[in-house]
């Protein structure tokens, strides 16, 4: 029995390398829960194969400015000449619907968030370690020692933003912290500030 | 990798009836946890096969009463000329050792630690509706149909007090109370304000 209904906004963010992407996919592949990605809007043109509404929200870059004026994402970014931004209205719809809207973001874009949606949960993932994210992203082998370095110093500054969030939660063990993130999941639901509404009106019923 | 070390504090209460003993039960039989019960100290008389530290506390009226004056319980209540309370340094003890510590209380001992251990979680267990806590005091054919009123009475007063608790747990089928009280442990462990302090301490190192 579910004393709250409505879904819920979880914000996974971190610093860049700490393994968000591997992070979220491994909650999708959990089972019983009613987890969705939220599709973003943008202004680039699809590509072959890409389905509007599934894919992306393809828009006119008027469209975009206008909701951009109008408060209508609930966090966007320009990125080499094209916009992108998740739109406030289908999260709405979906979290009405009763499904948990899972947005994966970069640190910049989730504070964007928290100003706008004050009763979505923030997770900060983080590494083990300094060491452990030098590690991984030296591992990874897709950049140069400079780039590393570069984003090592990115890291450091993001680091220090974990107190603007819910939770913090250790990627030591990609399962460990999906698991963790299904108990933040579960245990927000049952936060009394989301079921108290419910729980007096069953009361009267 | 656990970034709070500490143990939690959960008290579990609820209107009488909702079957507080029954989700204790079923949570300790969970398998992967370092749940322990709070030992009660009080003054009566052990009885044949009571071990001290295990079963109670056995203290004498003096050393209660003292302790009382030092604000050395938890909670305390006087019953039948004996008293009964939870040791705070006891309690505090075995949260230093990394120990989640469960009290099960009735809703006028949890307002008790409420007012001392602000950072415990408070978990208030419900029926799922009025009714089903009528049919529950009911089979249990323990009650007379006089005193389930008068505890249906009771519970109706203890119904409101909910919004003083973190959160709010239907009982529809123990087992999913359990989970549920499990999964507020797991989430309650990563919450920013416990992990930030030992969160900033690994980076440094």
């Amino acid at each position: 029995m579910k004393l709250n209904e409505r879904g819920l906004l979880i914000v996974i963010s971190g610093p860049s390398g700490v393994g968000k992407g591997t992070v979220r996919r491994a909650l999708f592949e959990m089972t019983g829960h009613d987890l969705v990605y939220s599709v973003s809007m943008t202004t680039r043109a699809p590509r072959p194969g890409e389905i509007d509404g599934v894919d992306y929200y393809f828009v006119s870059k008027e469209t975009f400015l206008e909701r951009i004026k109008n408060n209508q994402f609930l966090e966007w970014a320009e990125f080499v000449g094209n916009y992108y931004g998740t739109p406030l209205d289908k999260v709405e719809e979906q979290l009405d619907q009763g499904k948990e809207v899972v947005l994966e973001i970069e640190v910049e874009g989730a504070l964007q968030v928290r100003r706008q949606m004050k009763d979505a949960v923030f997770i900060f993932i983080v590494p083990p370690g300094k060491k452990a994210l030098y590690e991984r992203l030296r591992e990874r082998g897709t950049d140069t020692p400079e780039m590393i370095e570069k984003r090592m110093r990115k890291a450091e500054s993001e680091f220090l933003l974990a107190h603007k969030y819910d939770y913090i939660v250790v990627n030591d063990e990609v399962h460990n912290a999906a698991d963790r993130i299904m108990a933040i999941i579960r245990a927000e639901h049952a936060k009394t500030e989301r079921t108290i509404h419910n729980y007096i009106k069953m009361l009267g019923e």
